[in-house]
C-alpha cells in the first residue's frame, strides 16, 4: 500500500520508509518552519539530491510524508482486526494521546503537524492529503463503532457522529496543549491545556466508550 | 473589566471597543499572515499612528485583542447567570459552533485565530494570553457543571474533566474544518471536516449534556 502513496513510484519501499522516518525525526527536531531538505537528508544519512530525485520539492516530499502517516494509521487499524470492537476503539484512542515514554515527540510532532495544517488552507496539495487522512480516521473509527453495534456489543448510535466527536476531542486537546507549551523545554503556560489530552481521553471513556457498552450486551 | 485588559490604560473604552472590533473584521478579511496595522486602521476609519499610540506594536495590539476576546467570553458567561445550569451550558456550547448566519466569519476568524495560536509556542506574550483565555473557558464551563451538580440538576461528575472534553471537542472540530476549507470561497476538501462542528455539537448533547441530566433530578 505504501508504494501507491508516493509520488515517485520508483522509490523502493525500504528507502521510502527510511526517508519518511527521517522526515518525522527532522520535524520533531526542527519544527515545520525550520525544516529543510538538508536537515531531512542529514537525519537519513543520505544526500539532499537523493531526496529531490525521489520526491521533487520539499512541498511534494511533505505530501508524501502525509501519505506515509495515512499508511501508518491504516496499518495500526489493521493490527486491531479480529479484536473486540471495544478493544479496537480503546487501542486507537490510546494512540492519540501521549504515552508514558513519548511525551516530547507527541508535543514536538503535534506542533509541526499543526504548523503544516495551518498552511493547508493555502496549499491545495496539503489540504487534499490532510482531508483524506482525517476523513479516513473518522471513517475507520465509525466502522469499528458500526461493527460493535452489529455485534450487539454497542447500543445503536450514529456511528459517524460519534467518530467525529472522538477524533475532534483528542485532536483539539493536542492542539490546545502544543499551542501553550514551549517547544524547546517542558514548560507550559497552562496546566489545564497540558493535561487536556489525558483528561479528554479519560472523559471519552466515561462519556462515550462506557455509554456505548452500557446499553449493549449479547442480545 | 475591559479597560483592565488593555496595555495602555489611557484608551477610552469606546475607542478600544471600536479598534478591537476593527481588528476582528481585519482578521476575518485578511487572515493573520496578511494583517497589517494599516488594514486595521482602514477598517476602523482611524489613522495607523493612533493604533500605534494606543497599543504599541502589532504584536502588542494582538495581545490586547486576545484580552478583548477574553472579555467578550466573560460577558457572554455573565449574560447566562441566573439561568438553569443546563441552559447555560447549552447556550455557551452553541456559541462555539457556526450559527445560521455567520458561517463565513466562523471559518475566517477560526483560521486567523489558529494561525495566531500556531505562533504562540514562539511568542511568549501570545502564549500567556491564549493560555489565560483557554483556562478561563475551561473554568467557567466547569463552574457551571459544578453548579448543576450542587443543585441536583446534574449527576456527580468530574467537572474539570468534563469541561476539558466539551472545549477540546468543539475547538478541535473548528480546527479540522478551517484547515481543509478554502478561505477565499466555500469549497471544502472534506465534507466530514466541514460538518465536524455541528456533528460534534450534536454528539456532545447526546453523550455529555443528556448524560449529565439523565441521572440527575430533584433529590
Amino acid at each position: 500500500m505504501s508504494a501507491d502513496e508516493t509520488p515517485d513510484q520508483s522509490v523502493p519501499d525500504e528507502v521510502h520508509e527510511e526517508l519518511m522516518a527521517a522526515t518525522y525525526r527532522a520535524l520533531c527536531a526542527h519544527g515545520y518552519a525550520d525544516l529543510t531538505m538538508q536537515r531531512i537528508a542529514d537525519e537519513a544519512g543520505k544526500s539532499k539530491s537523493l531526496l529531490h530525485y525521489h520526491y521533487g520539492t520539499k512541498q511534494e516530499l511533505l505530501v508524501a510524508f502525509l501519505g506515509y502517516l495515512f499508511d501508518r494509521f491504516e496499518a495500526r487499524v489493521a493490527a486491531t482486526e479480529g479484536d473486540a470492537p471495544e478493544t479496537r476503539l480503546r487501542v486507537l484512542l490510546d494512540k492519540m494521546v501521549p504515552g508514558a515514554d513519548d511525551d516530547r515527540d507527541y508535543d514536538r510532532f503535534g506542533l509541526a503537524l499543526n504548523e503544516l495544517r495551518t498552511q493547508a488552507p493555502y496549499v491545495e496539495a496539503y489540504r487534499e492529503q490532510i482531508a483524506r487522512n482525517e476523513a479516513v480516521i473518522r471513517r475507520r473509527l465509525a466502522d469499528i463503532i458500526r461493527e460493535g453495534v452489529e455485534k450487539g456489543d454497542f447500543r445503536e448510535v450514529d456511528a459517524d457522529r460519534t467518530a467525529s466527536l472522538l477524533f475532534a476531542a483528542l485532536d483539539g486537546a493536542r492542539l490546545q496543549r502544543v499551542a501553550v507549551t514551549d517547544p524547546s523545554g517542558t514548560e507550559t503556560a497552562s496546566q489545564s491545556a497540558f493535561d487536556a489530552p489525558t483528561e479528554v481521553r479519560a472523559a471519552l471513556d466515561e462519556f462515550v466508550v462506557e455509554n456505548l457498552v452500557r446499553e449493549g450486551g449479547d442480545e
